[in-house]
């Protein structure tokens, strides 16, 4: 291994802040935080908008449960406490996210207000945003993609959201989108815009 | 709120992927894993490569005691099991932050090499670089900044790294750097050569 010795670089007391990191990006780091029904269109939103922002130039990561339940909470499972630590943990990962400088959506049912209020009191004022994909509980279960809803109607599946588990809708959200009502085209719309006004991106 | 009615915009059917990133970055989503005795430089080391990489236009980011023992793993001790299940989280989110496209860095002891190894089994082959900052413990103890060391010798403090806990060093590490030869300046090159070497950067 060769060193180079390198004579003409100033080297900076102060580590790289976000701050650093959000102009390198050119964008602000920040938590969307979807929540609604499984079938609401949360994933689907979310990575639309991730398409959408990579075609600005933009930096985004969803997560959501194809790379958390799989990764860092396998250890987990449906008991209210792991729901709770479920829930937890994602809010902690998508704060390091959002101080890497990223855009970072994050698509759960997370159905209980009091696990989202923790997710978002990790984060700073303007840098979380509750996003609602709302649709009525009949559109969710007609669209049913995984045969979910049929499974837990037929008591196959317990505690299911909506069926025979609570889903406790947002009373302040930054956002609602209704996905019965607008296509996924327009309601990447909506997110965009909004992130606009915000001056996310 | 306005819908605007985008009419121009093609809608791909495949998700934002890790090349994408890696693409809109010019660099590889990687891990590099620094594995060392308390006060063997870890956490300076991985704070100055992330300087520099800035300097030169790349996206770090560095995950350490700072950032998530307070966090996302403030519900673990210091328990064999507790150890485990931190080192488990930090290689899960480590590989969430590569597939994201960042040059992503974690410091911690990490004494255990079959934690460090599930660690890099988590990664693609050549995602994931073993660092061993290495210094004699002698040096190491000299160093002390914060008095651990001390504290251990004098049995206030328990199971300490390199005192009364064993650590197994890296016997395949992809780099080793002895940062009680080398100022830091020399071991951040060490590392860029490196990295430039695999083509990361």
């Amino acid at each position: 291994m060769t060193i180079q010795k390198a004579t003409n670089i100033t080297w900076h007391d102060g580590n790289i802040t976000r701050d650093d990191r959000e102009r390198l990006l050119n964008q602000k780091g920040i938590v969307i935080w979807f929540t609604g029904l499984s079938a609401s269109g949360k994933s689907t939103l979310a990575r639309a908008v991730e398409e959408k922002l990579f075609e600005q130039g933009h930096l985004a990561y969803v997560l959501d449960g194809d790379n958390i339940r799989h990764g860092l909470n396998k250890n987990l499972g449906f008991s209210p406490e792991d729901r709770e630590e479920n829930i937890r943990r994602i809010g902690e990962v998508a704060k390091l996210f959002a101080d890497a400088g990223l855009i970072t959506m994050t698509a759960f049912i997370s159905p209980y207000r009091a696990d989202r209020d923790k997710a978002r009191e990790l984060m700073e004022e303007g840098r979380f945003f509750e996003i609602y994909v709302h649709v009525p509980l009949s559109i969710a279960e007609e669209r049913d993609p995984k045969g979910l809803y049929k499974k837990a109607r037929a008591g196959e599946i317990k505690q299911f959201t909506g069926i025979d588990a609570p889903y406790e809708a947002p009373q302040h959200a930054e956002l609602i989108v209704d996905t019965g009502k607008y296509s996924l085209q327009e309601s990447v719309e909506l997110v965009l815009d909004y992130l606009q006004a915000q001056k996310v991106i």
